[in-house]
């Protein structure tokens, strides 16, 4: 058997009983857990490191999951999962079937909001916290919230109403120092000030000796029967904070690093009655050098080797469309020096490095804020610029209002490059881009293209740019194709398609990277002696009328897309079949009505019937009934 | 002729002749002229009057269209388009051709982005700063932005950048003091703490005095050449706005409504190389005492009595949608303890007055801030209550991906009451709620009722509060057919809908208060001989399979809505038919693929072909190009 006092918690009740020194030595339990799996699983090692010690506190002080602690993004929670009852399956981490690397409800009653996109906790915390004060318990309600999501603006909305309200909750900062280096936001810089201010070096360089001293002031102020706000006036920052200024209550920097002044200091904050910021100071890797050394590269990693921090994994056989993009955008811009490239918070996630570099001046990264995002890129356009935001797809769910309202309806000359666009593996639900075909072919005015390889991604490009109007062009996470790169990228002409394999039996209208999977099905077909057509619609808005018309005069068409049905490019090709009065037997293939969990791409593709041969099987069968009936 | 100063006002480059007295003696006729048209109009009387006096300081110290106004909302811009050309043209204000209530770009040269939606502002400001800088040019930005749209969070996100960056522009906040008695958010109290400090009230009391003092001193000081920072560190506050702690710099609150007062703190403020917020105090409604008595009633209003300050209008043959909609939910709470409403500043223009009067503890509103709201109905989902969200159409487009990830993911009971569905009328495209349909429809989880009339509305209400999951119900502005109202609120089955009408040669499919228009169709199709069923869809998402298959068997289907077409329920129709393999004739019928613009909605409906005879077009050509076919 194991000695690990890890191996000992079968639930957050079970660290009660144990001393700060053994609550510290299950931190370092659970980090070398951490590091194990991720290095095999691969997931977001660097966070998950910096916060295994406050959610230990948190957890040691609290009484889940009566109480309720809401991660924000919660890519951070691997320590909260592995003390609420699933060691067990902790080597399923990110596994199809397996644990998400996110909290989930359906997973555990300990998970109490599913995360994944920022800034969103302090809404559901305020929530929970309002329906528990109409209900009249007593539980406590905790938000742990980084310092990169507290400045998205559904968290200052959020703020906003918990500092009118006053409303008895607790707000964790996890302040991790990353933002110092980035520099994100004046808010960041409103941390970073406050970090160094006297008061933090004094709290730092004898954290342990003022925390104790403090928690016995505070415990004997208690005792003795004095309200809390007596205590928590020597403790809590005055007019330097931001939210102080909003009504909430504000610690100084902790070492949230430090699981006995964690503790100490919530000694005091669980008995406040309004809404109390607790400013913990982490360090992003905490506990295993490579990733302290590449906190960014530890953010989200693949496997990797523990010894030396090196990622594994098969060597790339094309470039990654992101990097396809971040490339053909330098090429772009230095011929056209109005381009701007503005990103959310993920200059590395868009390939927007080497952008960045080269032109810092032409750069924005304006932090998690994919509205405001839209709405700058709208001011530079119309201030004669050409600005092109690259954003995920489903973090641009976000900003759908302006586009339509701030771009689209001015028709303003915005380029979206919508990555991970479809599919996203391991992440799961919360990153997968499910939608954006459907959310952007509603607009008017946007033009939607969907590049099949990494070269037509690059023409893309250059077709957004060239032409006027809203464009949004969208692609997926991973490896190009393979295929050879344009020297001089073209222009696309607008709403015309390419066959990419002709045949006359059935057409199959295909959309973005599953184009490759179509070619696969009609060789699959061909070996049945079943000819099919493949096109590549190349744009999903407009769609090519006559490609269609063409395409019926086979007598089956069969659409196939990773995005949604609903609103999806199948349904506009049946919108076009109904007005030409055409009626084909059709098939549209996409993603289904329901939220896709983690897995491998490819695995997903084949359960989905999205793969070559579950295409195959689809127009078979459809030819199939059709000739039954 | 006339002998108006505003007469002969023909481009802001007019006022730079006139004295202070007489930019007051143009003000006062600017007032009159609004209160002229939009009793004959309707309009936004208070916010524009009160905006008068800072739009005409503003514009006597710019170079517009050179330099740019950047109108958060945009509803209190009527002066600024009376000074900007558009005297002439005035009195077609929100009329079918005419100008809108709103700035609009592709009307005037002046004016900037179309603005609508709360809180984009600051982000277009930003974006056309950054495009002087790295053009190098040198005009003056000023964003206006209201004391609610400012806590919005995508103004927030701006100023985090703003602040950051230290862009050189002004934010005009035009801060009316509405907010005081509305009370909504942390920021708010904070302005209010400010207007009731010694400093403001000082500055209200001898205002003309200090300011003359300041602009003295601050143009001696620019004269002998120092730095505009001197003088500004006498103007700004300091550390008592949250916005100085985001690195800028505020002024005092100073009178909005005293033209000299705002043209000396530009003086200072516009050789300032920073971005600098000017906190200009206005009274909404000022110089028509109705609107100052009632500055709520008169934010938006119809046509009105000059002399009483009444709405004229028709009586109502029926009560407003919003109406049945707010007296349904509170006798829906007084069943069902666990209901909660939710409004994002909207309490009174959903209906939700009396509930707030009768269940104050079950009330919230949130402010400008839609994301919020729904992350904070999922934390009181979680908590077991059952929340219901009342937000427009077109507004809850800004929470889309909080619909997504934060409600439908976990599938929590939410219900979503988005009211003025459809067109809206005079407000024009910013308001217009055309894309509810597509976006909901494409959310899994996601229910969706379209009630044809109020008592449709009452039972709705009824089912999305008794089943569980993720729920929406749209229905549009305005009056309701006249129909009597349930006395028992019924569960509607799921995805089942009924025929209106029966008919066996075309079907209709319609969906919400278009069903009244395919009704009508029918009976005109009728004289003509031919028998079209009209079936009340009901249900948006799941679709009544049975009755479209049914409906195929007439051989013609005809899908009607008020949404756009892409992924609405015609596109769905054509899904199942698609699926059952069935090839009736079909028509969707819906609202184009551009922007609508402003105009009586019956008006737009006929121009659209979306009202009876319309319709009844539409079937005969699809049925007779069918036969020509």
């Amino acid at each position: 058997m194991s000695d690990r006092i890890l191996d000992m918690i079968s639930s957050p009740a079970d660290l009660k009983v144990l001393s700060v020194e053994e609550l510290e030595i299950l931190a370092l339990e659970i980090r070398e857990q951490i590091v194990q799996t991720t290095s095999r699983n691969g997931g977001h090692v660097a966070p998950s490191l910096g916060a295994v010690d406050f959610i230990l506190a948190l957890h040691s002080k609290l009484n889940c999951p009566k109480d309720k602690i809401v991660f924000d993004v919660g890519h951070q929670a691997y320590a909260h999962k592995l003390i609420t009852g699933r060691l067990g399956q902790f080597d399923t981490l990110r596994q199809e079937g397996g644990i998400s690397g996110f909290p989930k409800p359906s997973e555990s009653p300990y998970d109490v909001h599913p995360s994944g996109h920022a800034s969103d906790s302090l809404s559901v915390a305020l929530g929970l916290a309002k329906a528990r004060d109409m209900r009249g318990t007593d539980e406590h309600i905790v938000a742990v919230v980084g310092d990169a999501s507290i400045a998205g603006g559904m968290a200052f909305e959020a703020l906003n109403q918990i500092g009118q309200d006053q409303t008895k909750m607790i707000i964790v900062l996890n302040d991790n120092e990353m933002s110092i280096s980035h520099n994100v936001g004046a808010l960041m810089m409103h941390f970073g000030s406050i970090r160094a201010s006297n008061q933090y070096r004094a709290t730092r360089d004898s954290l342990q000796k003022i925390m104790e001293q403090q928690g016995v002031i505070a415990r004997s102020m208690l005792n003795v029967g004095r309200s809390a706000k007596d205590s928590m006036k020597q403790l809590f920052l005055t007019h330097t904070m931001i939210f102080e200024q909003m009504g909430i209550s504000c610690t100084p920097p902790i070492d949230g690093n430090d699981i006995r002044a964690v503790r100490d200091v919530l000694d005091i904050c669980l008995e406040t009655n309004g809404p109390v910021l607790i400013h913990l100071v982490t360090k992003k890797g905490k506990g295993y050098e490579p990733a302290v050394r590449a906190p960014e590269k530890f953010h989200g990693i693949s496997p990797f080797d523990i010894r030396t921090g090196q990622t594994k994994g098969t060597p790339s056989k094309a470039p990654k469309y992101m990097n396809v993009f971040g490339e053909a955008l330098v090429k772009e811009a230095e011929k056209d020096q109005d381009i701007v490239a503005i990103t959310a918070a993920m200059k590395d996630g868009t390939g927007l490095a080497p952008f960045a570099s080269r032109f810092p001046k032409r750069f924005v990264d304006v932090g998690i804020a994919e509205g405001h995002a839209v709405g700058l890129a709208c001011g530079l356009a119309t201030g004669g610029k050409k600005p092109v935001v690259a954003i995920y797809s489903t973090f641009l769910q976000r900003a759908i209002d302006q586009m339509i309202i701030d771009v689209a309806l001015p028709n303003l000359n915005v380029v979206f490059c919508v990555d991970r666009a479809g599919l996203v593996g391991d992440d799961g639900p919360t990153h997968n881009g499910m939608f954006d075909l459907s959310y952007s072919r509603m607009i008017p005015h946007m033009r939607v293209l969907a590049p099949s390889d990494e070269a037509e991604l690059v023409h893309a490009l250059h077709t957004a740019i060239a032409l006027d109007g809203p464009f949004l062009i969208r692609y997926p996470r991973g490896e190009g194709q393979g295929v050879p790169l344009p020297d001089e990228p073209q222009v696309l002409p607008v709403g015309v398609s390419r066959v990419v394999r002709e045949g006359d039996q059935a057409a199959i209208l295909a959309v973005g990277n599953l184009v490759n999977q179509a070619v696969v099905a009609a060789y699959l077909l061909a070996e049945e002696g079943i000819s099919a057509r493949v096109v590549d619609m190349r744009w999903a808005k407009p769609l090519d009328r006559q490609a269609i018309v063409e395409a019926a005069a086979t007598g089956y068409v069969i659409t196939v897309e990773e995005g949604v049905i609903s609103g999806g490019v199948g349904q506009g090709v049946l919108s076009v079949l109904a007005e030409e009065g055409l009626s084909p037997r059709c098939l549209t293939l996409g993603l289904p009505d329901e939220f896709v969990p983690q897995g491998k791409v490819p695995s997903l593709l084949s359960h989905l019937g999205l793969d070559g041969q579950g295409i195959a099987d689809h127009v078979k069968k459809l030819m199939g009934d059709a000739h039954a009936v």
